[in-house]
């Protein structure tokens, strides 16, 4: 597999940036610290499908917090834990609590990680679990608790730094390695689903990430499907730093014409996620059941935002891969009318499988390269005591 | 204990027919196979008493999925995984999840076992759990997947595999191994309860299996209370050839006369289940609350299917082994009529403790047997390590 | 670290009275059993902070049962049982099950440990604890399981041990060992809390611990704001015998009058709750609400009950311990009006969060010293095999 060669390209000791880190959003990160996370995930992968045991504690606790069912993030977050010897403890911690220290001290007690779900208020969400994250540091600073868990953002208002280091590691996986993704057409596209209420972390966390890897991107999205407006600036200056381009447009197809790689997505625009949030915030839940009745409704003329086989047919040669953070709302399965086809769906699916397969990875990865000091010296470990995973 | 020499009797590496295996149906299980499992259950409990550890993972998931709560099945399934080494994530997934592929494909992403519970549909019960097993396998074939999960019923319309093994085991120890059983009377009888409600799963499976080693086999039942269809004829056809009998009466007492084995078990007839199904589907709730209304007045015409003292008096010597997977509803315990008496109860309740508790070292023994190429080497590599589970 | 010498101060083998023990209550522990617990909690803390791992268990699960959510006690119990090894089974099981032989059984097949908390219902909640806790012992003496777990209180409506020894803990390690707590001044007071409905098991099972060492103990509480009633005359024997002394008052200011320790602490008062149980086992819940409304609306003349700064200076020296078992009811944080100001919360959050980060610890030491036949010789070996707790 590509892009694990692990013992040569990660960090000496004295450059590990990311010991003692938390991954709240992939901005706040260097290129290599990202780098490092996806060969780290591609390594542990390796390892573990050649029945070695990466386990690197022996005892200890992972929290996760999750605001509402995500049961394919949650299983992430408790196969990426156990991966490297830690127990899951599941908390389903609300935002509104309003005593964040206590939360976020009780939870870090014992901690080596707390992952945390919270995205369905605009700029509420990130700044709730950027407090937690501080707050778990104060902890550590004060004596409180002897060792930090990494504060890992599961899916926020913002962004998605997991499912998206994920979709990077696997892109690299498929092209030979994150260098060669340079010049490589990616189409990220807004999508029909009869829900419509998705948020806005995993496309906004897709765009501000492979901006800065020389991809040529292309954002395809209904008049008015609107990002949070820092998301356009920070993908053009990536793109004009990383020499790679990033154009918008309102066609689907326009996006899909020769591309490598295709994300068809469905989220909810900006202005709607801002009213539904201050509507929440005065307690005003029959206004939201009638704003979200009407962004459904207004979601209808845009039905043909659909992956079809005929779409798929525009692609650099028919064969792009398709991406998506599954569960997918899928024309005639789970829907009557989806973000892609039964067809495209089922031709895709084992890759789909393969690609969220990653983000167990990314999370060990991330807690790997947070609590080991030298993490090359920890893969060595790992290699050369060789425990097998079981017998 | 009897039935635990392991390693004289399981199969040699090249014979093991359980590895990669799945268990949804004993039905499709040889005999030798459904030894293994029992002999293999025994011989991992001897070695917990003994406070050696059996554990053959050094990290890994295993995935339970309950459509309903069933605190001692789930409690079973955690602690049989435990044994081994796995860590249990709950996903309390419900059948009518619309993408099976997806579940069953994330599900698995990590996982050595998953454990599915879904018993209220007539066929659509164990469909589900069969796609979802089919599913798994896709999953390995295309490379989604570096290890299969071993996929385990622990309850579903037809069958409840672990359940029933746990009870065979069980009655091997009592009556000094498998072979004994050959000859002996055992009586599954319907028995009242308040409910009414309960699913199939165990009735069925125990004739489906006991029939098949050479036992007198009575089921007893009121008038109406049928199985599935197909259960009859495969007891008739198992007894016709494994040298035993099987015989159907509507007389509790007829049941119980001279029997070696007695079971009281509340189910509900085949007829309504097969119309609750269809309501279901047609999300008929209420046509759902009338109907069990009806079953549960229907009932009350056979409130004296109780076990009391003096039913017990007519089985083999007054003592006959009294089988049931508690929780058991028990007159004047947990309700004013039920099941059997709080005397009969009370004088097998550290029996009835003894039975169920076989059922986490079926699970750990299936999983064990699925996914050890040489179960014999396991088991050997365990007794000489004997690692002290705790000190 | 003070008060964790751990290996002069333990028992020898032939004098560990808690081997096989279960801790319902610490006015059934003697003081040496206590200090055992707090010095062994103390040395287990002192190991994880040095990164050593005193795992015990190869496998095994630890049960919890909630009545309802304390996300704090949870994580407590979860990450103390993580520490030894041992995996968490969540059962959430609800007072008023009728079968407790069978939940008991079920809950103990493979349970190395059981936490229950269950406070609602006086005088029904410990004797529903102490039932689970003899049928475990039966369940041993009658071959079910071959190895007891400890049954843990996590809280009832007596008492809570964890709290309570990880207080005392907490005090020993600021004050230079338990030794050193004769003489100290401690406020154990009633304060004001919107919702007003906790239990009584901290306030109780702190005035009967702490009065066991010699400390000059002062109730405070409005009129009426009773306790149940042996709590009173228990403290006042402990007082006598320890060389300490206890009061009551009805004044907050005079209990904290240059007191060394504060525990400000809501509580309803015995005669609310004794009447809510009894409404509760009439089914009579529109009238609990009606008691709960009643108990509210006379709290109100009760609300300058809070913990000010100016109250804080009326300490020793103005710089009291403040203790709480978190979360705490904090005036302009959690409510309008709560137990202390924010000011005073703020001031303090480091050393809560300590005072209750004890409890993992006592927990461990619970289960360890009831395992282990002999735990000198367990911390020994823990202590020499030093194993990285993370490399």
């Amino acid at each position: 597999m590509n892009n694990c060669d692990i013992l040569d390209k990660l960090p000496e000791k004295e450059k590990n940036g990311l010991f003692g880190k938390n991954f709240l959003r992939t901005w706040d990160m260097s290129d290599s610290d990202i780098e490092s996370v996806a060969r780290s995930a591609c390594a542990l992968k390796a390892l573990r499908d050649e029945n070695i045991s990466p386990k690197i504690f022996d005892s200890g606790i992972a929290v996760s917090m999750f605001s509402k069912k995500d049961a394919g993030m949650e299983l992430a977050f408790a196969s990426g834990c156990d991966l490297l010897g830690l127990t899951i403890i599941d908390m389903n911690k609300k935002l509104g609590n309003s005593n964040i220290n206590e939360t976020a001290g009780m939870a870090s007690y014992m901690a080596d990680a707390l992952g945390i779900c919270e995205s369905d208020f605009i700029e509420k969400s990130s700044r709730y679990i950027k407090r937690i994250s501080d707050s778990v540091e104060e902890a550590q600073k004060s004596g409180v608790i002897a060792q930090k868990p990494c504060v890992i953002n599961l899916g926020s208002d913002e962004d998605s730094p997991v499912q998206t280091i994920a979709d990077l590691q696997y892109m690299a996986s498929r092209f030979g390695g994150i260098e060669n993704l340079k010049g490589k057409k990616i189409a990220v596209t807004w999508a029909y689903s009869p829900d419509g209420t998705r948020s806005l972390a995993v496309p906004q966390g897709l765009l501000s990430l492979v901006t800065r890897f020389g991809m040529n991107v292309v954002l395809a999205a209904p008049e008015g499907m609107d990002l949070m407006p820092g998301v356009y600036e920070r993908a053009e200056k990536n793109s004009a730093e990383s020499g790679g381009t990033f154009a918008r447009t309102d066609s689907m197809e326009e996006a899909f014409a020769d591309a490598d790689i295709v994300v068809p997505i469905n989220w909810a625009p900006f202005s709607f996620l801002e009213k539904r949030t201050e509507l929440s915030a005065a307690n005003l839940g029959t206004y939201i059941d009638l704003l979200e009745h009407e962004l459904r409704e207004n979601n209808k003329q845009f039905i043909d935002w659909e992956v079809t086989e005929e779409m798929m047919e525009k692609t650099k040669d028919g064969k792009a891969l398709l991406m998506h953070d599954i569960p997918a709302d899928v024309t005639d399965i789970s829907c009557i009318r989806g973000e892609m086809t039964a067809q495209v769906y089922n031709a895709n699916i084992e890759s789909l499988l393969k690609e969220t397969g990653m983000r167990p990875y990314v999370i060990a990865a991330m807690i790997l390269l947070t609590k080991s000091e030298d993490p090359k010296a920890a893969f060595k470990t790992i290699s050369e005591k060789a425990t097998r995973r079981y017998f």
